[in-house]
């Protein structure tokens, strides 16, 4: 398949941001998880996240845990805690809701054409893609995700696009892993995929 | 409702972050877009981010568009604008499938227990929930806001938890409007709710 592209983004590049916004600061992304301690290992063991605030609403019949990255010591008191939070780009908040631990399989649809969360068990066209963690060498990261039991739904050398996976975390998720540089490609990854191997393109755009 | 939180998170304060993943960074959040043109207007106006980088992959019919904040220049060499990109935490890749800009209504599941994307018009438990960005005046942002036009899903006196804000993007994705400290509340809102009103708990976790 090959479309035309019928919009240019280029004025946007050179567009000045508005003063009253400067100091907005994209601080997180929420998702829904079912189990809070499977997902905080994922998330502190696999990806290498720290855990930096929490908080339960009992009364609500939720929790929430906030994780990020380039945080080094988290502060004891409270309230310094939860500014740190709040000024720290990029954090995760896991969202639990108390009792769905309990439940046999995924639970909630992860946006990528999946079934999970629907009435009649069709797929549903979701919004959500995936989350993306950018790493020095994406075939190293890679070798230590498998060996440590890590699924994957394309592994460096696979699908259309080189250099880059997606894994999957204990509910889904899609989660990308790519360079912090350009996009670099070696002869074998992980699963031993070599780099003219791979069925084909497997595209999370859709 | 009054549930029993059974999940005790504090050992995970103090776990050390494995060293493999010392530079690991969360780099971004994908969801789709139906209208780029739209959205990039919404992140850029609205919410202050900054077109970092946008590619085109026609012979897979969509294009990316990475927006963030923080970033006052962007470069012109496309080999160093990939790199700033890929080391700015907390992006926003927008993504847009072509020829979805002509369809009506939104076509995209929010994950947010809505009916967009399935096929029987039910609700769908979705996984993901919102982004959140946080500015020093939770009231003064949600006033621009209100006068931009910008519909919420819940103002900063609206529900339960109060100095805190939902609006709605182009696409109907919730975006978390918080302080960047302390909760700090004041006696109107940008729709005039009192710090007394608001229709119980809107609650964003189910």
């Amino acid at each position: 398949m090959s479309t035309l592209v019928t919009f240019d983004p280029t004025p946007f590049f050179s567009k000045q941001q508005p003063a009253e916004t400067k100091p907005f600061m994209m601080q997180q992304t929420m998702i829904r998880v079912k189990d809070p301690e499977a997902s905080l290992k994922f998330y502190t063991e696999i990806l290498g996240f720290k855990l930096l605030m929490h908080r339960d609403f009992p009364q609500w019949g939720f929790s929430v845990y906030f994780v990020a990255h380039g945080v080094d010591v988290v502060p004891e008191d409270h309230d310094e805690r939860w500014k740190l939070c709040m000024t720290t780009p990029g954090c995760v908040e896991l969202t639990w809701n108390h009792g769905s631990e309990g439940t046999e399989g995924n639970m909630y649809n992860t946006g990528n054409a999946d079934a999970t969360g629907t009435s009649n068990g069709e797929k549903v066209k979701g919004g959500f893609g995936h989350l993306g963690i950018t790493v020095p060498d994406v075939y190293e990261a890679c070798d230590r995700f498998h060996k440590m039991g890590v699924p994957f739904s394309k592994s460096p050398n696979g699908g259309g696009m080189k250099g880059l996976a997606f894994i999957k975390d204990p509910d889904g998720y899609l989660i990308e892993i790519l360079p912090q540089g350009r996009m670099i490609t070696k002869p074998i990854d992980c699963l031993d995929t070599p780099l003219e191997g791979g069925a084909g393109y497997k595209d999370n755009s859709k």
